[in-house]
């Protein structure tokens, strides 16, 4: 705190007005990331709107919602580790937190705060989007949130055959006894229908980012590949289900439509097509 | 904060660039102005830091300094009614607070606060740029938060024949006894050598906004005249003195000085003379 912060202005910074009467959004994570700085601000200065977002590095999660509330935060996205933890910080759970019991949104109206996970939402809508049948058999790769976020969202969707592939046992059994899948340490079939990498494999600077989450023959033998990793846009598992001709769901769509529910939440206005599509690419330019 | 924030965008905003990194300053006030906001604003595009500086609006301090504690907010600034409410929440009072029990500016230096009165060393370093003579009698009318600031200054630079004029007994005769000074209720003679205005009268916007706050008589006696109020620039009070010719300080370079300090207490820069009057006229563009 005590030096002076010259870096990263500029080339990686975007452009926003700011006065007393601007509306302030924000994030909370352990590692934040610009994606959502991206995103948000840029749209706000598309659409002439009053308001900035800013990402906040944060590791005291009472306090910082305390400030929320204080400052009238419109709307704080919640990031890794505190999506559950914000439970009991917020006054009302919305349909999409209280289906996965996880928060990645809060929405502070007048001080009352409503959480919402627009991860499971988005997951929701793009499985609706790609017509992806719940009949397929699935394997989910992770039991972490997004995993959660998955699982519950296949659920929901009326998914019935698929196993959660996590090397930890008891967060992976956790994971399947919620949803009524099956559960295994490592995937050694290769007839998963429906594959769903949602762990760091594949992540832009994760030790794995330059592996497959899945074997090049259980992708083959799938006919969806669903992949929630969002930094690069074309993971190694994204790139080889293309190539094998697959229809492929991408974590960047995941990213952009979960942060086009946030904006809405916070402004009340939905962006034209052409305004979101613009946000997302520019928010991918990290 | 549920409609949509359209307003007062652009034509009264400053542009900033923002990003996760960009370090946050922001201020307190149960009826914040947009001084602090352009001016820190305009100074770090000017000097291009990483930093972005927001206005809050607030009643619950507590949550607000758990916020700035939690988000790693740099510095911040304390408004009316938080100044002394907000020492029991620091962990160090700077000797500027300490010399009049009340609080304009807390500094975070991971996660230790610092507070700070750059109202008063404002004071202070204009009664000796201006070269008033501790020796001069002084009729400082008001008692509030801006009043104890100037008292305090005046008694530590070694004035001795002062009079507090304020027409709360109870708050007048308390200030002026922390100062070691008299009290009136109404200043009725005419031999003040000093003359210093820190109520809201010749403020824009408040009910006594065209009148003066000392008589006529009064100001033509004095030598030096000082008005705290810094919107407008020119104060009626301003204005009659300088026609009468008398040596002015005016409430805008208070404001312009005490900023400055709050600046380089946030960033540990130091800004050239240009570069801080540029920002001081430019704040003064409300």
């Amino acid at each position: 705190m005590t030096e002076t912060n010259t870096d990263n202005i500029g080339q990686h910074g975007t452009q926003v007005v700011i006065n007393k009467d601007t509306t302030v959004c924000m994030s909370l994570a352990a590692r934040p990331s610009n994606f959502g700085t991206r995103f948000h601000n840029h749209l706000y200065q598309a659409l002439g709107l009053n308001y900035v977002y800013k990402a906040f590095q944060c590791e005291d999660l009472a306090g910082a919602i305390s400030g929320v509330r204080a400052l009238g935060v419109r709307g704080c996205a919640i990031s890794m580790p505190f999506k559950e933890a914000v439970i009991d910080l917020v006054d009302e759970l919305a349909a999409s937190a209280k289906a996965i019991d996880s928060v990645n949104t809060v929405v502070n109206s007048d001080g009352y705060l409503t959480a919402y996970n627009t991860d499971y939402s988005a997951i929701a809508a793009l499985l609706k989007q790609y017509q992806v049948s719940p009949e397929l058999s699935f394997a989910l790769k992770g039991a972490g949130g997004m995993a959660k976020a998955v699982a519950c969202a296949l659920r929901d969707a009326g998914f019935r055959r698929g196993v959660i592939v996590a090397r930890n046992e008891q967060k992976g059994r956790a994971l399947a006894k919620l949803c009524g899948f099956d559960w295994v340490a490592t995937l050694q079939s290769e007839d998963s229908e429906l594959l769903i990498n949602a762990t760091p494999i594949g992540m832009q600077g994760d030790k794995l980012e330059h592996e497959l989450a899945f074997s090049h023959a259980q992708i083959a033998a799938a006919s969806v590949v669903f992949d929630v990793v969002a930094l690069p846009e074309q993971t190694p598992l994204v790139k080889c289900a293309q190539q094998l001709e697959k229809r492929v769901i991408k974590g960047s769509e995941v990213f952009a439509l979960q942060a086009l529910e946030q904006f809405e939440l916070y402004t009340g206005i939905r962006p034209t097509k052409a305004q979101f599509e613009q946000a997302a690419a520019y928010s991918r330019q990290q």
